[in-house]
């Protein structure tokens, strides 16, 4: 089972990493990193993730994972990047997204009569990615389907505890989060974050 | 104002990059990210990381960063590593581990008479590799003097976010976490983990 990780310069770290610790617990599951090119891509915060393949990989994945970062600003206009997360998506069992990922995510269509959320102090240019989207602003998470999205940054890792949910169960899902020694916010409806930045 | 993260083979990803997010907001702090051989890395979960700088580097860091993962079983004999740290240590302001980075300060002797906690899950291996440390059970992290070591992964986001109101103030810290919505435990002792895993 393959989850297939989009980067792009300017990614922000813990979009990426969060869900990453969580998932990589799941044995069953292999994590290709992807850009415009193999080799090394540097996230916001400088340091530089190695992508093991390019955005011409016919492989499939069972879950893609997109992340937010300052890069989503110039990759909304990527063709190659929308392209490919528009193809990927459309043969993904679950997409998911971290933060400003979903401005990326609503560009490719994928959110298109979906309600989705994204980052809060992005909130309106994200929306502004996806006019067709009914998006949601008091939220950790927003499941529609098979497409999560989750707010800004940290609630990437409640996010990926449940899609493990989805995917393996509950028991599974509190087993990692007590192995990462990580509170678990396990109510997508429970952000205190949507008041304190004024949505 | 430069913060030295030491990676290895089998270093735990949320241990690098919780603190690294947080941290990574501070605009006069530069990361450095330091390994046995300039290039991949490869963590735990699979994905790697640029290492920039080797062990012999002359470099002094204002802030050390030792993570944690299984790597730590193997690194606590490499005597390269442990030098690295010892030296590396004795001119830094602040030292820091996450999760079992700990026992690798604690071998290099950076933890002798001290107060320091470590992952629940591996207690007391680390225990053993620092037997005149004073090691905490129940701890999201401990701070004695200038070492901040933290519990397992993801209690190292809390521990950066407390080096953060230690060198740049509470409001700075705040408004980091606020940003990157995180949920931030700022009670070191509000450990709800320890009992979990029978500590």
């Amino acid at each position: 089972m393959k989850l297939g990780v989009l980067l792009f310069e300017g990614f922000e770290l813990l979009d990426v990493f969060g869900p990453l610790e969580m998932l990589g617990q799941i044995d069953e599951l292999s994590i290709e990193m992807i850009a415009a090119e193999i080799g090394a891509v540097n996230s916001t915060q400088g340091p530089a993730v190695l992508a093991q393949e390019t955005l011409l990989s016919k492989a499939c994945y069972e879950i893609i994972l997109v992340p937010g970062g300052i890069g989503t600003r110039k990759e909304v206009e990527n063709t190659e990047i929308i392209k490919w997360i528009s193809e990927k998506a459309s043969k993904a069992r679950y997409i998911t997204s971290v933060c400003t990922g979903s401005a990326l995510l609503a560009k490719a269509g994928v959110l298109d009569g979906k309600k989705a959320t994204t980052n809060k102090l992005a909130f309106s240019w994200a929306c502004s990615q996806g006019p067709k989207t009914q998006w949601v602003a008091k939220a950790r998470w927003v499941q529609d389907s098979n497409v999560f999205t989750s707010a800004g940054v940290s609630a990437g890792i409640d996010m990926s505890l449940a899609l493990i949910k989805e995917i393996w169960g509950e028991l599974k899902a509190r087993s990692i989060a007590d192995w990462a020694e990580y509170q678990w916010n396990s109510n997508p409806n429970d952000d205190v974050f949507a008041a304190k930045h004024g949505l």
